[in-house]
């Protein structure tokens, strides 16, 4: 960015940022690659290429750290998505297009990051509660970029639930990836699934004109 | 079981099992409580209050032990499912029921066991290829059990892809329980998915008639 170049103040808080995001992108690698219990501060700052006391002044605990991780890298991808929505088809393809462009966020390292903390919080009560209003935050923005993108109006209650029953089938479809590349197998469900609820929701729109 | 009083080879045999089942409970216990890493064969011995040694004659290795376990118990709640199938209502709210008694089973510690290994397995390539096949398996008990239940003809590819959808959708809803207790929704998502799996299944059968 520009602004890089611009007085010391701001030079200083774009090294910040910098920083930051390098040990947030860190965290994510470690976590998915190595669980929780490997993934430890000393791991992540060596990864991101900065200092162990560095990496407390902008994370005090590993907690807030991957807290921040989670979040932001779930919202860059997000973002990602809503660049490539525009490319898009408008056709009968759109549904199930738009749902192996979610299932792509679910495929990646976020999503195995995020499951290797959710089961270290089954043990941690601590841990847990600083997941759980993550975990739901997260979640809302997924939710709404599903509504964005379908198109369709979640404030009645069948199209909200067949949107978070599809964002269920995605995660549930990311799990199975874990072990082994699931991807035959999860292109014929999601084509199944796309159809369905194209059904569904169409059912819904008749019903309400 | 009467055949504890047999021979004493009959006997011996029946402790043998006995252990073996102790140990296996404990290990799905240990497991969806501390983890992989906390689950050590020491700390599953001393739960399933059996020497160090009686376990590793059992089972050679943990992953031996653990892999045994999940499978023991997913079975076990396969056949549980079974025995309350005969008190499944028989008219609509059938399929509803259903997938309640399927989400009974993902919901409890075997499932949480389950992922705590996946997770763990991310890590480990010899604990992976060992999960590998146990997965495919129990998967394929569900399924049968689900295609059961339903009474549906899964010979059919549209069929067999919705019954996949609902077992990844069910396990999603499981995964997103493992932080909080999530049945208010879950229990709406699943009368919505009910709904419309009926009126997918429905269709087919109607195209087919």
């Amino acid at each position: 960015m520009s602004e890089a170049s611009g007085t010391p103040a701001r030079q200083e808080q774009e090294r910040s940022r910098v920083t930051r995001q390098r040990l947030m992108e860190a965290a994510i690698g470690a976590l998915s690659e190595l669980g929780w219990a490997g993934a430890t501060m000393t791991v992540i700052a060596e990864r991101a290429g900065v200092s162990r006391g560095a990496c407390q002044h902008h994370f005090p605990t590993r907690a807030d750290l991957v807290a921040a991780a989670v979040e932001y890298v779930g919202h860059q991808q997000v973002e990602a998505v809503l660049r490539k929505a525009a490319r898009l088809p408008a056709d009968a393809r759109r549904t199930e297009a738009i749902l192996h462009m979610l299932a792509g966020i679910y495929l990646s390292p976020v999503f195995t990051a995020a499951v290797q903390l959710w089961v270290a919080a089954v043990a941690d009560p601590e841990l847990r509660a600083q997941l759980a209003p993550l975990e739901a935050r997260v979640g809302r923005e997924f939710h709404r970029l599903t509504v964005r993108l379908l198109g369709v109006d979640d404030g009645v209650a069948e199209v909200r639930e067949l949107i978070q029953g599809t964002l269920d089938l995605i995660r549930g479809l990311a799990l199975a990836n874990l072990l082994r590349d699931d991807s035959a197998r999860r292109k014929k469900v999601l084509h199944r699934w796309a159809l369905t609820l194209d059904e569904a929701l169409g059912a819904r729109r008749a019903r309400k004109a």
